[in-house]
């Protein structure tokens, strides 16, 4: 969460692609998953993986930005997958030509699988120091990613004639910020599970505020509070119990993912980065303007 | 390759997909993996890999089952992505209906990602006795899946305007069969560069055989040699040289996969298993007849 960690968090991800256009490959398929990870959104998975190991006293950097990677290129492959035709068959994405859009939908399912592999890839390249780790890492990603409750479940939930909306959102949203917390905390040798609820509390906190931007955002568009309902297609707290009352759940939710924060060499700091976090997220005082509306 | 190492590959199997339905998860999901699994087909890659691992003096037999679950996992993958309506657009598979048939695009789109993250899954549930050998199978399993010259390479190969022939065949079917003999070496702490040639080998065998059979199947059909070049809309050996030519090929590529196998405990019996899974793609009646044919 510290941004001295983001060119860190870039050249491992230039790492982890270096060697997808050996001689003999298919070019447009590596074009493709390039376009995917670079340029990049907030990189805020890696972020908190990153500041998890600094807190846990950090002992293999090489294994904590091969593992930050890993969480990123899984990140990216869920959007690659989600913005498919089938799915929300989106054009843009981070501001550019989304992969099926720049590339069509077949290397667009491809560069998704390229880097879901990618993934695994680069977390156990980072581990030749510490393969004993390897194993429960692998096993943490893994359920960030797919089944039961990782990522691909929480899309499998779209599929369903009945979705179960807080389920829905922990996997779709939640399981890659635990894994990422949790993975954090495994490269540097400490206990994953101390880690988890600062996890699920950011990624509820990151689900409140991105419901609270498109309702805020909506409203200011549309330069007054009505009809917004209709411009939203999902359900979301700021919709259904305005927007004060969804700003206060997600400064409750930023409590307590300080407050979820272990007692450990770097938990000031951490605590601090939470808040930073925060304020990136939903600036103080949007905050307080929204806490105070009555819409 | 020996019959007695199937139900070994279907308990493992069925142990890698154990966890996917926990409660709470989305069920259509976990049956679209299954399916995709179960029933399966020969289970050649799964069978290669522990065939090796016996040769290799296997001594941590969990690793090597998780090792030969994680390939056949990845291959159920690569089918279930190559079923989709952008690709293949098959309707059936292994006799029954395509995972995209039966449970439509989104969830076979869904089912391939998940069947990946679990094969990775896989591997790492198999090395808790050994995580040292994890890095290194992590990094041939990968290889084998993704990028530059793996699965997705291949099929990546589809979607370019130029297609390299021999690069196309050798990513889509070879790369899995190389990594699943170096799998079976590296599950068994042996070394895996010693195993390449073998699987390249038995890769373009198989490719080799499939084409035959194609061609011949087709002949079959028809009822006479004639028409069957329209019959097939790829290019392959069978075709463009005949079957007489397209067998003796197999067959001196089944004699390299022999001679592939090194001087080890078990190279005698992996020879041997060579020698009837080439009986079992082409059997030698067959060969004999096709060889002698002049189509």
């Amino acid at each position: 969460m510290s941004m001295s960690a983001r060119p860190c968090i870039e050249r491992a991800l230039a790492d982890a692609l270096a060697n997808i256009a050996a001689p003999g490959h298919p070019p447009r398929l590596a074009a493709a998953v390039r376009h995917a990870v670079f340029p990049g959104g907030a990189r805020i998975r890696p972020q908190l993986c990153l500041a998890v190991s600094r807190a846990c006293d950090i002992d293999d950097p090489e294994l904590a930005l091969g593992a930050a990677a890993a969480v990123e290129l899984l990140h990216c492959a869920s959007l690659v997958h989600d913005d498919l035709p089938c799915f929300d068959a989106a054009l843009t994405r981070r501001g550019q030509p989304s992969v099926q859009c720049a590339f069509g939908e077949r290397l667009a399912v491809l560069a998704g699988d390229a880097l879901i592999v990618l993934a695994f890839e680069s977390l156990a390249r980072g581990a030749g120091h510490s393969p004993h780790r390897l194993p429960p890492l692998v096993a943490t990603l893994a359920a960030g990613a797919g089944l039961p409750s990782g990522i691909a479940a929480g899309q499998g939930w779209e599929c369903e004639p009945a979705v179960d909306l807080v389920r829905y959102h922990r996997a779709k949203t939640g399981a890659l910020f635990i894994a990422s917390a949790k993975i954090g905390a495994q490269a540097a040798g400490a206990d994953a599970s101390d880690w988890e609820r600062l996890g699920a509390r950011l990624g509820d906190a990151y689900q409140a505020a991105d419901d609270i931007r498109d309702a805020a955002g909506t409203l200011q568009w549309l330069g007054k509070p009505v009809g917004r309902d209709k411009a939203l297609d999902r359900p979301s707290l700021a919709r259904e119990r305005g927007l004060a009352a969804a700003t206060r759940h997600f400064e409750r939710l930023i409590d307590e993912a300080e407050q979820a924060v272990p007692e450990c060499a770097g938990s000031a700091s951490l605590r601090a980065l939470v808040r930073a976090e925060a304020n990136r997220l939903i600036p103080r005082e949007l905050a307080e303007e929204l806490v105070a509306s009555t819409t």
